[in-house]
């Protein structure tokens, strides 16, 4: 059977263009600096970002970690929104790698105020302060929200006005660029650093971008050896990025739209809460108003050839990616119409 | 010149009766255990806390830091109030010592929400998610407010229901039993750790305590060592410690009069924002909600004989102790007045 | 131009089978427990190492630095040899990501005298000193030697009768057994926990395997989470895994022999101190008893289509592998015995 | 009963100049910078071994693991000797603070030979290597002998040329002094920063000294508030640190002459293996040549009134201090005779 899996867009399988590329790549010892695969797309990925280095890693979380580690001395002040991924789902990581001092603000739809930020910056020499090290955004945020531009320039104009840098966690920055109808790199130069996913809905099989400065980008190479992120015949994995890049960006609207019309058949069933403007991006969040048999809906949503996480205190996701068509959001629409209807 | 120094109660001299403590002490070294006076004055600091066992440690900072590395594993979560002493004035320390990833909740006045606290608990297995390690509570806070024992017990109850537990910031925990009217056992029961300091308002030259279950204590006792904090023949101040709590603990009331007295006068007084009813124990808190010159304002003050920190972010913060009279606020009063009605 | 390369084995080429492999795998989100060729690899690596699981992780650091986080405490003390890939090799992150307090111990040949370990090990409850938290080997060490059973078996004894656990640093494990004749399982036995490589000599592209206890295994998933290991469609490097255990790991004895007919070679130039007993895998270390020209040889080497690293300290390294054959090595000699005649 | 107190110089009761010295301390709160009896122990200090600057700390693992923390970048190596304090007593704590990489050389007598130091060496920019931070001496050394002068000159030397800082663990700097019959200056010439303790021999009740350039000593002093080593009136144990320097460092002859004294009455004893040529110091070890009844030994101490620790793996250290007379050690070489000649 054929599952649709709508758990996340970190389920896409690569596309033919991929596995062909992979099969294809020309690859060397990229610790040596031999890849040229690996190579192609770390500056690929720099110049579509409009920065000047960029550099191969496993994933996001090791992206956004290596970026703080690279940033910060242990025991610096890291500023995040609350509900951001770097907060919620990295796994505490960050006291960890960096030895970072958490500071986390809980905003507006994933916005914090620059009036919250600028409150907490410390840059002076009282000893009894942390230094602020790092502002972090993330955009997509992971609710589904994308920042507008204007507060990401703000937030970049307090940090230069106190010397902190800023980095981005854009593990969905193309998603952002797509609903903002900009450039990625429009969104990129407002963060000194910034972390994206080949992987999710670009599809391809493995790996994140950590790009930004060329001597940051130099300092992140060291400390990913540090780290274990030095892969060898990194080509096979980096070609199916480029791939990515170049194939998968520009579709990425598609996937908004049917999280779009998701969303607006979501928003006509009963028992659901959902505005659907607030779909900005391919997750499409929306809450319970009412009591509902969760296992009820588990299995008609498996029975009928759907993966989906179960709903959590009360709320839902469910996303969207270049394997779920129209009619597939028909069919699951008509499934949870049913449930919920009973 | 004998200076009135209002900066803060971490100023105070030792008493007499401190220095004859000192003086006449008998010590041993008590890295092997033999300093009966440490022994007494642990004994003594567990008995009134309602503690199994206490341990002496150099200041409230390596207290705080020494119950985070003992409650927590590296990466563990730890929720704090965003303007408590931990998060603001502990130098990131968290991040080095236990390798806490610090999740920050504003309060309102220094209390966070429970519904706030739990939203962010995370016990389950999930591996994307750090561990909730601990929840800290300050009381008396930094902000002069006192938490009420409902807060507490709340919150308590809320960590117990998630098997999490509380460590107690009670740098002035005697400041906070002499506004509540109680022992100061009973807001230390709503707490697996307590720390509290002898210096401060208590007046003892050097050293606080680190209460808790006999088991927990050893275990810190261990790690007191690694941090550098076996100190040998440690009973010298330890002595003036059981003094502090013998003879100082009961009259912090009159600070607290005296704060509130100096409050009063300075509510009065044009240009100063502050309501009397917040401060609860010896730091006066308040805005000025005009500009005022603060250099001719500390010039004067200190032409006076006071001792002051200078506002910061137009706020001001004056604090009261066994050195500073009824008399001595009079006279402060009058240059704040001067200065202020110019 | 194709180069011989000799600066190491990290530098083979994925086979046509590997690459074919990677374009057929069926594959899915790793970090959802869903990709079924991931899943194969850790079976297959698990049932060859006769350990209960295993884990696939980015590169063989990633895989060591693991083990230790996962086997120990922060501040506990791990006992490596002085000249092993661990110490020598890893950037101090042993340090950084499991805080171990590393205490080194010179070798003979590799070898740590069990004597030696046995003085440092410290499992008792003194306050003063660290708990020693592992022992590390590593077989086939760096120097090219292969450690004898016996070694292996007496430290796992003296480990065992103190309770602290083995880790083996297997990058070159399979070199080992094919040196000893033997299955790689009858080496992982005497360690808790081994990791290898199935880049290097076995030439997939990308990645390494931890190996050990379920419930071992299982914590160390969860870290290699939040170090940032976690990839999502990892079968596509999994897949040239697999025929580098099934296919690659068999013919290592050729490159060992290869390697043994280059030292023989070297043994009977002029100027090089070399006894070819000492070559026991395909690492061919040899020093220069004379001063001879570096950079000319490097550039006659280059010239004659060869890639080397220069001589270090009087000491050089050359390294046999899948795409170096017979040949190759004769023409080698060739431009060795003509440099080093001059 | 009064014991005669042989198990270490860290039992030392503060003499009686030290609690009149307490006593009448002029003091204020030393994280204001506040405190001149501290700052007189530390322009004393600093003065006393030729530094710039100097900082009091709790005690000397304190002093040591700080000169760690702010000499180093996380990840450094650290060189040390693999019988030092550092290595052996200070509970892993270079890794946990510092995050030092530690690299443990075993030298001949606490001397380790300048080549091994060298060959350990890293500073340069190979991404697979940690850098080296810091080589740490210790002078005199925790095995009772003291390292030459020209043994120091020699490291010092070794370590300007790779511009590698050096740490000297002088917890017994002053005995060290003595023996050699220099000044401590001379000794602490040779390193970028020293730790003393003015407890054990100098027999203050509490503290360390640590020493160095002014601007090292000023990050260390932001370091050691991060640490939990801010105290506030700590001028009351900085006056008998004062005493110690003053008027203890002069007589550490006396016990120097009286351990070799005791040294050369056990000599003679049977079952004892002692040269007392190695007795340099207050610390007299030596080993059993015989299988000895060591509870009836450590009961025989016990009963005539002598504090001791038990032979550990046949070795036994006994300690002179200011309360050990030469009559003390008359009469225990008594006990030891007679139990020995059983």
């Amino acid at each position: 059977m054929q599952w649709i899996d709508l758990r996340s867009d970190t389920v896409t399988q690569p596309t033919p263009a991929m596995r062909q590329a992979m099969f294809d790549a020309p690859v060397g010892d990229d610790v040596y600096g031999d890849d040229p695969t690996v190579q192609k797309l770390e500056a690929l990925a720099a110049d579509t970002l409009g920065k000047e280095a960029a550099l191969f890693v496993p994933c996001g979380t090791f992206g956004n970690q290596l970026a703080l580690y690279t940033h910060c001395r242990r025991g610096d002040e890291v500023i995040a929104e609350d509900n951001s991924h770097l907060v919620w789902h990295e796994a505490g990581a960050a006291a960890v790698i960096a030895g970072a001092h958490m500071r986390t603000i809980e905003g507006e739809g994933g916005v914090m105020a620059v009036e919250a930020i600028e409150r907490r910056i410390r840059v002076g020499d009282d000893i009894h302060e942390p230094r602020t090290g790092l502002i972090c955004l993330e955009n997509a945020h992971s609710n589904g929200r994308v920042l507008p531009l204007s507060a990401m320039a703000d937030t970049a104009a307090l940090a230069r006005a106190y010397d902190v840098p800023v980095h981005l966690d854009g593990a969905r920055l193309f998603n952002a660029a797509a609903h903002l109808g900009c450039e990625a790199s429009e969104i990129a130069r407002h963060a000194d650093s910034v972390m994206f996913c080949l992987s999710k809905g670009l599809a391809a099989p493995v790996g994140s971008i950590l790009a930004g400065r060329a001597d940051f980008i130099a300092q992140a190479r060291r400390k990913r050896k540090l780290l274990g992120g030095g892969m060898r015949q990194a080509g096979v994995i980096a070609a199916p990025g480029i791939v990515a890049l170049t194939e998968m960006a520009a579709r990425l609207d598609e996937d908004h739209q049917n999280a779009r019309y998701l969303a607006e058949g979501l928003a006509k069933l009963p028992c659901i809460d959902l505005d659907p403007a607030d779909v900005h991006i391919n997750l499409v969040w929306f809450r319970f108003n009412a009591e509902i048999d969760a296992s009820e809906l588990m299995s008609a949503l498996k029975q009928a050839g759907f993966l989906a996480n179960p709903p959590h205190q009360g709320a839902m996701r469910l996303v969207t990616h270049w394997q779920v068509s129209r009619a597939d959001i028909d069919r699951l629409l008509e499934v949870m119409q049913r449930v919920l209807s009973d």
